[in-house]
């Protein structure tokens, strides 16, 4: 008989004298204390509302044992500096995407989302049905951090450009804001590839310092005002399926009860698909809104021209990058590979549907 | 000061006097046993995988304090009686599809998928956004269950064919299996629609008694073998996001702590996010399958001709369906109005970037 089996998340915490009782003890349960940093302000709605979503649902389950303070980039002062403050132990979490640290582990980058890669429901079947979970662990073993899907954005748009874009000259010399690796592509083709702090793009766009420029998408495009200066609006070929990523320090994880563990797991993975649908509702409704009051704005798709050179260059630089890593060269292969195979069904299933109810 | 603030999930199980510390009592956890009656047989993957996912999660969240125990419909014996049995408590909850009480309670239809309806990411956009929860949970209120989405199958394939069909005169008089809303429409443009077990499919199908049948999609079918013998396999346009259904007893529901429910429903929806996707990763690996080893197979899709009858015939069922019913008029009218909408979104993201990568 384990009489006395008490729980590893339990402390006796007070021994009372009580009338009739002799004496009793009480159990309060330990509670943990964590912090998580974001790359996001704090009001980037659907990203900060993925984290406090999370961090609102493992508070609830776990009964208060586990609460998670959600700091936004306002707070630390370091969006970009997050992966290295958990790495560090300041904070225990981490909330970003993989493709900020391509500077210094160019390892991380394809769990973000590829150009001309898989879309979000053949991604997340890749991540948790093709191997993408085991991959995405390895490339992240060397900074002792654990890594979850933190949320999908879905298709993004390829931007807003002021001007119509026909032939690969119309790009030439361009001035654009688009980060990451469809900013290295879109320099290949010749664009004048420059980044500007957000709270300045507006302007940047109104006054010429900007031709063009890539965001999110609707949902997330409507606040600041795009579509207002520039009605040329560009389907996405860079970013099918943006997955940001929650970071969680291994050390600490490891040292919080199996319970509280599952807890953590399962509030990650569940507010990670929650952004996908909220991402996918408000920028249904937010295209809408836009759609209705300047119905001047068009929906254009590149020229098969310049969808073949980015396709080129987008190869090039796949080899280029992969040529001193062979954890990348794997991770993309085993990309490629499933997207072959999961594309094949999206065709019959979706598209086909969508394509035989257009009318 | 609350000092015997012991949570109601807890009980003192005993006192016990101890060297040096008098006595103490110590805390057990109460431990809530729970069972869920499913309408699938025990290995039917991945509708059944989905309940134990489920089961498993809340179990190793709650730490054993919740243990669901799932009978599959071999133990029960009533697959299409489980919303009964969840009503009068001989079980906790069910695993089930909103579509198989159509003839008794035609408001719970719609919950499932419509003909021509939305794609999974709309309709979960729709449920979580867009007010369905809110209708789903008023149309189960007289049955007194709760209702939450339990898995999504993606877009189901419209049949197994053994003979190409060209025109509305190649459907008149053919024997198929189709179910539900979709086998009224059928009958509607005069194909003779049957019920056939599950068990006899096959060789209905092989021997003649059925031309066509209609079951899930290549991560469902191949098991069944229809490919076999039926070398037509035509998308879909009658189940294109079929979500099966948690139901909970609404009574038992509540008398769980917060924590507890917390932990259920969170399992619930997470459980029914990851069939979809594991239902994309076992269809695209299926197809791949089956292509490979059956290349004769080909993917059709319905003639114009025979998709205006079959929308015609939607159409009509729908309004004469909806004619005493206002919860179920209100519900269609609220999932063609947010269809509209999102699928805006989905043909300008997802649909023109696959059109854009087909080659």
């Amino acid at each position: 008989m384990r009489l006395f089996n008490f729980k590893s998340t339990k402390q006796v915490i007070g021994v009372v004298a009580l009338a009739g009782l002799s004496t009793i003890s009480f159990a309060k349960d330990k509670v943990y204390t964590w912090k998580i940093a974001t790359t996001w302000g704090p009001t980037l709605s659907p990203f900060i509302d993925t984290v406090h979503n999370m961090a609102d649902m493992v508070k609830e389950m776990s009964n208060g044992r586990l609460v998670i303070r959600v700091d936004a980039s306002n707070k630390h002062k370091s969006p970009f500096g997050v992966l290295d403050m958990v790495k560090g132990g300041q904070y225990d979490m981490a909330h970003s995407a993989s493709y900020y640290w391509k500077g210094k582990d160019i390892e991380t980058l394809p769990f973000t989302t590829m150009p001309f890669g898989m879309t979000a429901p053949e991604q997340y079947a890749w991540f948790y049905y093709g191997g993408g979970m085991e991959l995405m662990q390895k490339a992240y073993k060397k900074h002792k951090v654990l890594s979850y899907p933190g949320g999908n954005t879905g298709n993004q748009m390829g931007g807003w450009f002021r001007k119509e874009i026909k032939t690969l000259d119309d790009l030439k010399g361009l001035k654009m804001r688009i980060p990451g690796f469809a900013g290295e592509i879109m320099a290949k083709l010749g664009l004048a590839v420059t980044n500007v702090a957000p709270g300045e793009l507006y302007t940047s766009l109104e006054r010429g310092a900007l031709d063009a420029l890539e965001w999110v998408g609707p949902g997330m495009d409507i606040k600041m005002g795009f579509h207002k200066i520039a009605p040329y609006y560009y389907t996405g070929w860079h970013e099918p399926a943006t997955e940001l990523q929650f970071l969680v320090n291994e050390k600490k994880f490891k040292k919080l009860p199996k319970d509280l563990q599952a807890i953590l797991v399962t509030a990650m993975k569940l507010s990670a698909y929650d952004m996908y649908i909220q991402n996918y509702a408000m920028s249904a409704d937010s295209w809408s809104k836009i759609a209705t009051d300047y119905p001047k704005i068009e929906i254009k798709t590149f020229p098969t021209e310049i969808m073949d050179a980015m396709k080129k260059a987008n190869k090039e630089l796949i080899a280029e990058k992969s040529k001193d890593s062979p954890l990348l060269k794997e991770t993309i292969e085993s990309q490629l590979n499933f997207q072959k195979k999961a594309r094949e069904w999206t065709i019959m299933s979706d598209y086909l549907y969508l394509k035989d109810n257009l009318k």
